[in-house]
């Protein structure tokens, strides 16, 4: 059976991944990101390979056909890039600014395949736009006294009750969760892997 | 504290409503589905309103602020409407007609809220495009063997396994699968109802 190793502790991937029905160990990369890039898609791309070389170095001699998938989400709107919020001010200006508009949500994927003795890459991104109802203050506070928003890039969790507030989406909604597993389904079979079921190479 | 119903068995209904902070008790509707209407915009709207009037006679004298929520979701491809599959036959002739494709999905809610003594009533629907991944027969065999398609509208869970094969979408998620809370929210704030706290009328 194949090794599949998510370089990541969010347990949104996590949940994403398991939903899939996708055997896999959890590995979470824990070095300081360090980004050279500008534009959101490269940025995502750039964190998630980081991700993913932390987890296969620590890996050493791994066994052939193992993957390790890394993986980074940012929020982006109108060229500014949103990370998770310091604290409950800095959410509330978040979403202050995301009411009312749509915004992007990237999330970066580094594919790591084991083969011959080394480690291919592949890499890619997925972009959905998220629309967000216009929303009063008293709403937005009450929201992120419930604590949601702290661990999440640009502040709110799709998943949860940060859901009351998205009119729509376009494009991937597992991409806005964290992780875009149809498109990584996909990715894979294009390798001539398959990630929910027994196989070797 | 106001009392709010939901009419309907569904798990994933009860799920999104929870996940969004609402306290309500459930209530299914049982009464045999009658369609008089042709447009699915139109019969998920009439299958909601039965849901929700098969409730509210039930209730009889209910509380005054009193809210029932009936929900009905169906798929529709080019002109023809899909149900839930009655064997996995007709669950694999759907799905390979949905392959590759852009699907709708409409879920219509109807409201009821007892005021001064009687039941007022707002209808609603939303309308949600599903973009699915090509797929091979030996694929949705796989999955259709998983049990997941037989009590879904349109054969496929978008939650489950079956978000496998979305490539995208094109409007609410939530509204995908089984009920459009954000805009079930939006809808109630008009009627000055708020449906995640303690409040009276």
């Amino acid at each position: 059976m194949r090794k599949i190793i998510l370089a990541s502790a969010s347990p949104r991937r996590k949940e994403l991944l398991e939903n899939a029905g996708v055997c896999f160990d959890i590995c979470p990369a824990g070095r300081e990101e360090i980004i050279t890039r500008t534009y959101p898609a490269e940025i995502v791309e750039e964190l998630s390979g980081q991700k993913a070389a932390e987890i296969a170095e620590r890996c050493g001699q791994a066994e052939e056909g193992t993957v390790i998938i890394g993986a980074d989400t940012i929020v982006s709107y109108e060229g500014k890039i949103l990370g998770k919020p310091a604290d409950r001010e800095e959410a509330l200006s978040m979403f202050r600014m995301l009411q009312g508009k749509t915004h992007q949500v990237f999330t970066g994927v580094t594919f790591l395949v084991r083969r011959n003795g080394s480690w291919e890459e592949h890499v890619f991104h997925e972009c959905t736009d998220v629309t967000f109802y216009p929303a009063r203050d008293s709403e937005l506070e009450r929201y992120i006294a419930t604590g949601e928003p702290m661990d999440k890039a640009g502040s709110y969790g799709i998943q949860g009750k940060g859901g009351i507030f998205v009119r729509g989406i376009h494009g991937d909604y597992q991409n806005v969760v964290g992780l875009p597993v149809a498109r990584l389904f996909h990715e894979a079979e294009k390798l001539g892997i398959r990630l929910d079921e027994e196989d070797t190479e």
